[in-house]
């Protein structure tokens, strides 16, 4: 079983490298370009048939070590 | 409109801080976990309203400052 | 003109890359390790004579882009 | 015992982030900066007296777990 978790800073909490790649796309003319925000993507392949404890195993390594939940959410998706 | 580019490492290439979770999963009794890696996720907010047009700005930022192709790949998905 | 500037998590501050990297070294048998944090080293190769002028830019530099000031603190060193 | 393990791209490995950053500065009117590189600090708290054996270790931290060996070079520096 595949799960993606996606870890993004919490709105508000300052992200100066989304804003340095913000300023440097618009130095490179993309001039459209609104907001950056530059978060984590981590690919975890699991051995487990269980959806449920997969899921719940996963909160678990997230709010123990992959996160700061204080500046950060995470969302989980898993993949079969 | 909303973009969200994701960021991998290539197959192949070296992802110490994926193995350093990954260990670290390990010593925590997450012993169902085969691998990890670690990639970038990066939300971009675009104010444009060509689909098309995105889509080949998001390609060229791409290509010219958010990855390194020789040893990165990278995913665009467009959300409306 | 080269310069150096360390940006780390203020103390207080979770790190969770740190933490896994610990944890990580921890089941590789590093049993002395008792702390790790992981902090930015950003490498700046400046066009400036004036070593008072490269000073003030690098620290406008580090408030306005480099470090969230908010969570992170950052030092600065100058290369001659 | 401390110990600072400064690690970085190697020359000649394209280095986005960098160049992102390096980018935002001339748009910020920072036209002084020439080049930026970004690595990694990683600060280390060793309960460890003996120097040498410290310095073995941190050796072989960085070729198993820290650094991609591949693309990164690394800088070892102990502080007492």
């Amino acid at each position: 079983m595949k799960a993606v978790v996606n870890i993004a800073l919490k709105n508000g909490v300052l992200d100066p490298a989304g804003k340095a790649v913000h300023h440097a796309l618009g130095s490179l003319e993309f001039s459209n370009v609104k907001d950056v925000r530059i978060g984590k993507q981590i690919v975890i392949d699991l051995d487990e048939s269980d959806e449920k404890k997969a899921q719940s195993d996963l909160v678990k390594m997230c709010e123990e070590l992959l996160a700061n939940t204080v500046i950060e959410d995470y969302e989980i998706e898993l993949k079969k």
